[in-house]
């Protein structure tokens, strides 16, 4: 399958590291607005660069797309990349605002191309073997999820103020994990609260650095997501599903496996990943991998489309239960 | 320290046990409507048996009372005794309608003796070091304190009908925990749901079985309490306190340390406590210890009159706002 | 059943107290060469003090014996209550020199009265839990069995004057649970070393400090015993029995449930049981209990004296081997 | 660095894929007797294939070799690439045989090339985590190394003839771990016992299938080392270092971190790694990169020839205490 990858910065660069590491896949442009980026990227990867999308597009030897541009470029390369048939993938979130999205699908409209969205999180080991126990039945009907996601530190403020704010930018993940969960459709409750305990800044920047989500399903069942921008013990990110059969859970993931009894007393356990790279940095492959499975076969990849609107609207649901303090119900 | 229990049911006797167990104390009375269960239990245990609460009130030989009567006569024998001048030792709650205990307050004012409610979880050994250790700084600022607690099955349906509901009957001691760890006073905000997933005759009972609470105290920390009528897997009761500067959390309790790998390759850990006597039965004693200590030495009980009638304004406050659907603010 | 306790010292106080706490046995008297100090114990608890064994061997209420005194009365006890008709609690060992306790088990020959011996950990809940899976299979065909056992510190040189030896002072315990865990019988083959690693100084008393065995049993089986008597991080204590089905074990206690992950982001369990009371000290009172229900229905108590005798074996054994730098072989 | 491999099968090719995907490393030669295979190999990863190692070491532009071909091919490459100066990266064993582990030895006397041996699990990161915290001082004095090392079923029959046996085989790479982690040199007394528990057949073969030896070392401190070629639960290796100042312990590794709480009440672990290439394949990496960095900066590989002739000493004592039943005392 050859690629062509929109944006060469940090995540473009990690999408054509794991192409070129893939034995299925090739390297076909690398697009970036910056021409210098664009050629310094290929040259070390053996695309040609480009500045113009158009090119690419119009080359009847690339195969797919790979969307991992600037978040406003997001709508307008999905539906140029579909017009031209080619399949897609693009980084999360399709875009900060509904009304565009939703234009994004109505463009799409009666274009069949295979989409996927950038929740890499979902091609984690664990947090996958976790999703398969569930639809397997482990722990029979969902009644809870629980999900703590915590960076160990906050993003400079100038991210901060372009991110959408932390319900759309950390918890974003958390909503699409959320969903894929419990599965759940239909009539959906939504209350969020925001403080900011780690950075009196961050709000002076309009945004919290800590947030609590409780979602109830139509189906009655719970959800509870606790993000914070801070945890000065590492990157902390648990899944925990709890039903009417049992309990399944996605533990932290430690360093290495030693364990430390001292004269102290304390049986300790390694650190926890440091940060988002190290625990999450191998998923993308794996997502590659599956969206190439998925062109191959003619599935449509997972997750598509709907599912990054439903997690655009879960976090909008938040933002404004939060803004009103008030619960907040939709139609996901 | 002489005493008299009042209650000679199930949780009376088990005091008495206690009161036998214990090198410090010695059982004096025991009052109980039912003359012929009085009868039994005084004769089993050494003590006089009796049916009206005066007679113990006016011996100067009792030093202090346990009330482990019905919740409705609480309130009554705490002023009683209080006017006796004898030590109290009330099993919570202190009564399930506010303005009763607001009442027994009033009728208190100018009267000086200690007074212990009976939250026995905070005597549990695990717990009480994850709340020394926050207190100690562990954990820094408390930011977010986390509790699941899950009975393994629910109650008898006429067991619901008079406990005062799933957050007066099973979340008060959830509520006593929070307030405990947290240390918090002043604004407080609670939304809570609740839902019909286990049982949905509960709902004919007029309860949930699953409830789920978000409260912001006034410094901006959170607490979230997750509460399940019904756990497959045994008794499940987690407390966990993030904050500024770490972790900390009270584990799970397995029956024993044993560890199992066969051929499914599955490392199996003991099954947990299956139920609230399990787990929490030697609690009891611990608490009567710390009763017979505080009031030995003149300093007052913890918790004391005050701990109940906060952990009720939270559960009165979950109750509101489960049943209007919005955010309640009190003042605790 | 109504108890007569020999000796009066830390061991028999301990027997004497589970006595009074057991709701099926009752203390008749209390036996020891020093008259106050009996009497002191007596009147504490209510039995009858004397300083001849003769005494309450005559007496027909006695329906029992705890043997708590100094090893080297333990033969001489065990064959007079015998004779007398009287059920046998012996604390361990029977002996240290295998010709008496030979000598004993000819004396007792055609004397049909219930003798248990008290290898007390076997009475530990997770070890229960790990010997009765091994019996149900878990494990499928032992293969390997391996004890670890450390001891926080060494005891008082003077102690160690008068032990044994660590082979039979300390490992005894864990050559009755290999025993008890293998079911093993006929041709063993055993290899010790022990080194002086703690302090040179307990060589100068004639004894190791750290001492590692090597078993292999007839059917090919191995055990290992890793003796250390000094841990500075607690009382370890851990059994593993790996077989052809899979491996069970019976892990350390920690002292409560908490886990602290903190700044420098180590995961950390609570401190292991400091010592030898705080672990094993509720094993006693299961033993008693265990022993009374063996007598109660007339099945023999176990463990035995053939239990008994057989750990001295391999104890002995294991001595012979570490003096002799050589693999001794017996029949057990 | 430009390399050349010896041996096109599977340990080749692994190595060769490390080459390709490292950013430090080319491949110039592939060498095997088989051409085809050479040839086929040569082709997939861009390096040239020869049957004759002649032309490669004559060769100025080839930089380094590694010795992947079979076992009794080691000795003659490793003097014959020294003296072609290239260094060396050679698969463990350096033979079977002591005699030509020592000609070698001699041979190599003047000549100044890098060597490596490729004990590559002291390159999993907890193994050498475990390693680095007791050079720092986590346990202080080491006194007893415990080391599990269960495969997860045995080899084929016809490999069992030309393995070496259980302990040149499989227990070479604990010997190797073991004098890692104790440091030790000097006086060594080795017991070794061997038992067919798994699988009779392979007694017919003449190897045992269940292996224990126990080691001390000058110091007094010991080493087990228990040994199965069958665990039906998977690939069980742990590495556990005790001593003055605490214990460090390099634990199993699971798939993923999934626990399941189910109806039973079991809490469960996700299964061990299934075998060697999930648990392992991972050091082959960091090895080649640590050959890279020791080569580049003029440092002594580790482990180098040394460690290769030490290891096969253990083993050599442990056979022979074996056959002889008696503990074997050795110089390493």
């Amino acid at each position: 399958m050859r690629f062509c990858v929109f944006g060469a910065g940090r995540m473009g660069e990690r999408h054509i590291a794991n192409i070129a590491a893939s034995g299925r896949a090739e390297l076909a442009y690398v697009v970036d607005p910056d021409a210098a980026r664009a050629d310094a990227v290929a040259s070390r990867h053996g695309g040609r660069a480009a500045t113009d999308p158009a090119l690419p597009l119009a080359d009847p030897a690339v195969d797919a797309v790979i969307i991992a541009s600037a978040t406003n470029t997001h709508v307008d390369l999905i539906v140029a990349s579909a017009r031209a048939g080619k399949a897609i993938l693009c980084e999360k979130p399709i875009d900060l605002d509904m009304a565009r999205v939703d234009a994004c699908a109505a463009a799409l409209q009666g274009i069949d191309v295979p989409i996927m969205i950038g929740f890499q999180r979902r091609f984690d080991p664990t947090h996958r073997a976790v999703h398969d126990a569930v639809r397997d039945g482990a722990v029979g009907t969902v009644e809870v999820i629980s999900i703590v996601s915590r960076d160990p530190a906050p993003p400079p403020y100038a991210y901060i103020e372009v991110s959408g704010g932390q319900f759309h930018d950390q918890m974003i993940h958390d909503f699409d994990l959320a969903l894929w969960m419990a599965d759940a459709r239909g009539k959906t409750e939504v209350f969020a609260m925001g403080s900011n305990l780690v950075d009196r800044q961050i709000a002076a920047h309009g945004d919290t650095d800590t947030a609590q989500v409780l979602i109830r399903f139509e189906s009655g069942a719970f959800c509870k997501i606790d993000c914070s921008r801070r945890a000065v013990y590492g990157y902390d990110q648990r899944v925990e599903v709890f039903g009417s059969a049992g309990m399944v859970s996605s533990g932290n993931q430690h360093r290495t496996a030693i364990e430390r009894t001292g004269a102290a007393g304390i049986q300790a356990r390694d650190t926890l990943q440091p940060d988002f790279l190290a625990r999450y940095s191998p998923t993308y492959a794996v997502e590659l991998d599956a969206f190439i499975d998925a062109v191959a076969s003619g599935r449509a990849p997972e997750p598509g489309f709907d599912a990054g609107r439903r997690a655009l609207a879960l976090a909008d649901a938040a933002r404004l239960s939060h803004g009103e303090g008030r619960k907040v119900t939709i139609d996901i």
